[in-house]
């Protein structure tokens, strides 16, 4: 895995706000760790295409992977180029006027051509990075894709070069004129918020909450 | 405000998991109306450009803001067509098998051209939207905007026509082969949670918190 800080390019390159921007590749990641959630569209006979999907990250890249007949990972796959973003919403932040009402976040945007993952030992490997990301320990437990199952997964790799963060902390800024208004500014904190786990009717009798569920340190993050 | 169902278009037409569609306008505007934040993308010189940002609704527009410079915006105002995403996840569904490890999510895609709104009394209100969409209450007590930050804002109104939800709900749907298996499976609920609100420490100590954040209705929901 690279140590080097992303370069900014003309794509990734903040023009407004530049204080926000983060470049550096263990801030970048933290993020993408943190999230479970992306974005990524492609563009595609003039229209753009976006879904939300789940994503890992193995090293240097993001690793995808929907149904075989997905429209943006087919076209990804085929060649087209992809954007990702990683959302993180902290907070919103409450100003004394309208104007400097601002959000809180940590987002991620990754520019780039992704590679087909063909292979089913490195696919299967793929799809238990994904699952790890999400919820760790899942994968000692569920049952392993068989290979049809896996015949009909596309995974994607997209390599981390052309990446930018972007990032909101802090209370409002309001403008000096304003600090006397009668007005409550402040932040108020969001985050992501889990269980309890609801187990499926069908589940056998002797088996037990795994501990990632009632520990869940994957959920337990927040501001 | 319309109340007829959308139509489906070759675009919004889901071809799998076609039992996740919905087109009912009161569905879709509720998913609309519970989200705050979208993913807005359109193509601008072979490079797909995706900003997450806030966004309201007026009756049969999405309402989208942002600071004049800001590329999407600007683009879109020029008359790219926008792709606009709202997402919202509501759980992990833990399977038996990896292979049927899903979310629960509810998600709206929006195609179309958006028209940038430049009066200046319209783009208060279109403001004020957005600003009650978040936070309901906030903007009988923030500073109205002055003509000079109207001036600086970019605001779009998003044509709500060609527009699908996709729906994912309840637990996991297993192989009857593995059903037997020893793992546990069922749903982790998940819901963006708020609070407690962090004061700034220049508020004046005769403002109280506003009651619309000690009881935050906006984000009291969950699974």
């Amino acid at each position: 895995m690279s140590d080097a800080a992303f370069v900014p390019t003309t794509r990734t390159a903040l023009r407004r706000h530049r204080e926000r921007a983060q470049y550096d590749r263990d801030a970048v990641y933290a993020i993408l760790d943190e999230g479970f959630i992306c974005h990524a569209a492609c563009a595609v006979d003039g229209t753009v295409w976006m879904i939300p999907t789940a994503y890992g990250r193995d090293g240097d890249h993001l690793l995808l992977h929907g149904a075989a007949a997905n429209h943006v990972l087919k076209a990804a796959a085929a060649g087209a180029e992809l954007t990702v973003t990683v959302t993180l919403i902290d907070g919103l932040v409450l100003a004394r006027s309208t104007f400097h009402h601002s959000l809180n976040y940590r987002s991620v945007v990754v520019f780039g051509q992704a590679i087909e993952v063909t292979d089913p030992v490195e696919k299967a490997e793929a799809l238990t990075v994904i699952v790890e990301h999400m919820l760790p320990g899942r994968t000692g437990d569920a049952r392993s894709p068989t290979g049809r199952e896996l015949a009909s997964t596309r995974v994607l790799r997209l390599p981390l070069d052309e990446v930018s963060a972007k990032v909101r902390t802090g209370g409002p800024i309001d403008d000096a004129e304003d600090m006397g208004l009668p007005v409550w500014a402040g932040v108020l904190p969001l985050r992501p918020a889990a269980g309890p786990a609801r187990p499926d009717d069908a589940n056998r009798a002797d088996v037990a909450v795994p501990a990632y569920l009632t520990q869940p340190d994957r959920w337990s993050g927040g501001p």
